[in-house]
């Protein structure tokens, strides 16, 4: 699969969710991508599912996704059968906007965001180039999804500039220096969106996933590498990440994926019940990423080697009694895969600048320049084996 | 000074903000500390400060921290006067009840909460007890205040019950194995409330810190040891902190604290520009801490030795271009002093179990136990001289 064939176009299955804004207007309305179109639900709720009108009034998702599991699956319900009657194709039209005209915000209030490592090629890949002489793998990696909680408040919507951010960095001579990062990477991630809240003191079981995860979007985990190499010890990532992290305006509904659902790899070490998935429905999600560095395909990341699911990410962060609330994100980690051209990040990509990418010009890449745009699309199989659309999360550099 | 002086009373000078319900409502109103009462600041708003009533409608501070520098010192001054105007007295009173007759509640919406890590004498005792061979501080120690991001939606109000955390560790055999966390400690730490926000990719200087911080609460944050040892490498703490971190219901204003400032320590390291606070005014603050177990005196760590102040962890934090939002919380991490009984968690006064400190009562305590109340208070020079009582945050383990 080189490039997704339904590029732009959600077709009438899929209808993911955005917050956008008509030009010309100041207030967000709650969208729905519909074709290549976006349907003001904040408008048309009065006629689709007017007992959920007031959910989409304040155009963003807070409050849909706080609504829980059955009014999800009412809304998409009475959206496709809505979308579907033949009868209403002129209403239909009249809150339809092409989706390339409106301006796409953050689409729902971000609560806590935690960042997981759950691609084994991944960890593995920066194991051997961190620590060559040891085991690629640190001990606990196979027990628990290792995480880490990033940044919320710089979590941005696609298109939003990324300043290079400037730090502390430890020269190659061992000098501490101080300016705009020179090793700027990506991180192509899958995001995970909660809807229900849990209580503090109770954790989420596997079975009880379905429950309380909304949906999905896309993620690029900016990361300053030479800052986050300095400043990481003892306590983990902090300003290497925390300058931004950019998500797609589309949230795909867990609904729209039941067709991607496979089962996660072999586990090799076996797990403590509260994680082991052996018997229940597979949490797997056969994703395809596709990673664009100005407008050429890099990496092809697959989403269905991850070593962890999502329902473990959550059973994990709620074991020890941590809640977790509506609109709290939780993302994958850098997905990779097992071949060089699935990496997805660049300093797997390019060996930490040892081997850097070689580029269609004839040009090599290590790390991101200024002005660089990246840009990070997927796809999943439809109902009917088709390809699924699920937006794109894109980014220019700034100096 | 064994027990602060003036424990549990404000005097009218401190003026701290929370938030509090009346026996009976259900909605929360801003209170203001005076003496050992709370004033109704929702109610009062509309005589002491008419134009900004609208800031405490809501019963949080959130509208009041959003509003400004200029702002925050017009209430204050307004409050000042309208209290030391004998006139008013009736008028006070009518709005006045005593503070443990009331349920005070979170008293603002926390945005991102970090932890710092900016005690060198913590540092260096937990670098002796994990790193016994090696270096006790890591060496960007002394470059940069290390922190982390914590998990914002489980920092929960004084007086919340913490149900000891569940999770994996690793046995002295080296096994995996499950179950509640029996190296379950505390880290008594001082919490800085952001007010005003700042814009993405625009650090905040030294200097204008203080446009920015709006105040100070007290911060217990709970600390699984054997769940942290087990999952922090590569990326840091996570599900040993994030069951709860607790805060005191009272935020005290900068503006209070003036007395308070003074130099922190000589610097033992040249400190980048932006971090250079030679010639600023002094962030250090000469707070007093004291931890109680069950009532016990276990601990007063005094909070002027700390190495990294909070304009200089806001300057750190913001570096990078990473932006504050009003009701972000960042904390000092635990605070202990040279002393062995100055020391702000249970596994530097009982050195990781080695020397379990000896209560009281004949008895030695390594970690906590189920039932264990923990309570941290504090206080502060004032204006002439006295102690200001700046609250406490209290919390006792169930099993």
């Amino acid at each position: 699969m080189a490039v997704p064939d339904p590029r732009g176009d959600f077709g009438r299955f899929t209808l993911p969710y955005c917050s956008f804004v008509v030009p010309g207007e100041t207030h967000p309305r709650v969208g729905v991508g519909v074709d290549t179109d976006v349907l003001d639900l904040t408008a048309a709720a009065g006629v689709v599912v007017p007992d959920h009108r007031s959910l989409f009034a304040d155009g963003s998702l807070d409050a849909f996704l706080a609504a829980g599991f059955e009014t999800w699956h009412e809304v998409r319900q009475a959206l496709a059968e809505w979308l579907g009657d033949d009868a209403h194709a002129h209403v239909v039209d009249h809150h339809l906007s092409p989706a390339d005209q409106v301006g796409l915000v953050l689409p729902f209030t971000v609560g806590d965001y935690v960042d997981f490592y759950a691609s084994e090629h991944h960890a593995t890949n920066l194991g051997r180039m961190f620590r060559p002489g040891g085991d690629a793998l640190l001990p606990n990696w196979k027990h628990l999804p290792v995480g880490y909680h990033g940044r919320s408040g710089t979590v941005v919507v696609s298109g939003t500039p990324i300043r290079r951010p400037v730090g502390q960095r430890r020269s190659s001579d061992d000098e501490v220096v101080f300016g705009p990062s020179v090793r700027l990477d990506i991180e192509a991630e899958v995001g995970f969106v909660v809807g229900t809240g849990s209580t503090l003191g109770e954790p989420v079981s596997l079975a009880d996933a379905d429950r309380h995860l909304f949906g999905i979007c896309l993620v690029n985990d900016w990361s300053a590498r030479d800052i986050q190499a300095w400043e990481y010890q003892p306590l983990g990532p902090f300003l290497g990440k925390s300058f931004a992290t950019s998500v797609s305006p589309w949230v795909v509904p867990m609904a729209a994926l039941e067709a991607a659902r496979t089962r996660p790899p072999a586990r090799d070490e076996p797990l403590l019940p509260y994680l082991d998935d052996e018997d229940t429905p597979p949490w797997g999600l056969d994703l395809r990423l596709e990673v664009r560095l100005n407008d050429e395909v890099v990496s092809q990341p697959p989403f269905d080697g991850m070593y962890w699911t999502a329902a473990q990410m959550l059973a994990h962060m709620t074991v020890n009694g941590a809640s977790v609330r509506p609109g709290d994100l939780f993302a994958s980690g850098t997905v990779s895969g097992p071949d060089h051209d699935q990496r997805g990040s660049f300093i797997e990509l390019g060996w930490n600048g040892i081997e850097p990418l070689k580029l269609a010009d004839g040009s090599t890449r290590a790390f991101l320049e200024n002005g660089d745009t990246v840009t990070i699309a997927a796809t999943a199989p439809g109902p009917d084996g088709e390809a699924l659309w699920l937006g794109e999360v894109t980014g220019t550099i700034l100096p």
